[in-house]
């Protein structure tokens, strides 16, 4: 099956959830016992998608994660991909951002070799670094604004047309991008901001970060950000991934995860979206 | 040997030379004799370093070209990291940006495992995305303008204080950062802004990408961007690691970096740094 936005809408109704999970292994946090296989990652990894894949619509491995194990962690990435299940949208976090044939090969490996359905993007250096990644049922996923604690600085820069940096970037992507092949990363902490995003791209997905650990609240985000297809992905990891930490800590994920949906289910009702 | 600016400085003054060879191997660019070999990208970069290394100071690997290759593409990049004397600076192309521990894992995986001495980060995230790569004899190359056609589209927006975005950026690195710890990244081919970059910062080195292939002109870059410590890195990538296709490949690469060198070495004397 391959990706695209209508199917993504149609799991959510499904799965009455627009959860995404986070896939980031850290092997000074994951369970010990792991430790002694072969592939510790790609296990814990196993695990969670075996105990959350029909509670959530995607998920998100960030790249530092497998790239600081080097090469092997490049084949746990591998067979982690290889292991969700079609329905999933599945997003490489990598903020990755180059031009000409730079972009093209990152491209060809997150597309090509993993096989990802999309791909976070940083924005600074112009659609030239964002084209590469603008594939036939792929999304760009860009980010706009950011859920840490200093995004501000640059991302609200006032521009002399009285608008913030953030803002002048999501109007130029209309020259080059559809609802149907980008997102906004738009942080759960950022609410007035995405509030103004929303307002000008009614009808864009935005893959919300900051929910859980960050202090962001689910309710809050649907307020400002909920559209008539949902339009809202919510990743949560560390709060999801590392719930538990005995041997059944993908127990505790799920609870997490099923405590989640629920509360999901609740704002797509209330919403009438289901 | 531990990487600083003062000891970058003397090497250039030493080496007459102010090139960073980009070493991006392509597989579809590279002799074809060398597609037998049971490691191409390494024996590729072995021989371009043994015919490039005394007339350059610094060199720039560019993550996609590895990440393309999977996992084997990390270790010819680990081998080739190991080849490459300690005299020289080595920058990772990486233009990453993320924040709390995904940055930390970034920075270890280029510090620790690959033992870089810089990396290439994108500064839309702002600070939090920038400081876990800074670390003692490490340096930041922060993007600010690149060289690519369309990145004056964000990079040159006007603030609300009519500066354009890029300098707004270099001005707040001015409260995180120093001329020791962090380069900035200023195209060939957008010699106004370095003039306005190099007026704000006046001794902090600019790597210079897209002279060569893109068009950009040694020279003028120097007119632009030079300073007492000379202050520029010029980064050549294609032009010299595809200047000739058959066995003796090296031989013309090298030529192409001399003739680079000579041209340099005019400019150093020119200025008065030799």
């Amino acid at each position: 099956m391959t990706f695209s936005i209508p199917q993504l809408i149609k799991n959510i109704r499904r799965k009455k959830s627009f959860l995404c999970v986070g896939l980031d292994p850290d092997l000074n946090l994951i369970p010990k016992y792991l430790l002694k296989t072969s592939d510790p990652v790609f296990e814990f990894n196993k695990l969670i998608i075996d105990y959350t894949q029909d509670l959530c619509v995607a998920y998100k491995p960030n790249l530092a994660f497998y790239e600081k194990l080097g090469p092997s962690g490049l084949e746990s990435l591998k067979k982690t991909l290889d292991y969700i299940s079609d329905e999933h949208f599945v997003i490489a976090d990598a903020k990755r951002s180059d031009i000409f044939n730079s972009a093209k090969m990152y491209a060809d490996t997150f597309y090509d070799y993993f096989n990802f359905d999309g791909v976070t993007i940083s924005p600074y250096m112009g659609v030239d670094a964002v084209k590469p990644f603008m594939r036939e049922n792929k999304v760009v996923v860009l980010l706009v604004v950011t859920s840490n604690k200093n995004a501000f600085e640059v991302q609200n820069i006032i521009s002399h047309r009285g608008k913030p940096m953030y803002l002048e970037l999501v109007e130029k992507t209309n020259n080059w991008a559809t609802d149907r092949n980008m997102m906004f990363v738009v942080g759960a902490t950022r609410l007035s901001e995405m509030s103004l995003i929303r307002e000008n791209s009614p009808s864009h997905f935005f893959l919300v970060p900051g929910v859980g650990k960050q202090g962001g609240d689910l309710k809050k985000v649907c307020d400002h950000g909920f559209n008539s297809s949902c339009g809202l992905l919510v990743n949560m990891s560390r709060s999801i991934l590392y719930a538990g930490t005995g041997k059944s800590f993908y127990e505790d994920s799920r609870s997490i995860c099923l405590d989640i949906q629920k509360q999901m289910q609740k704002e797509l009702i209330n919403r009438n979206f289901l």
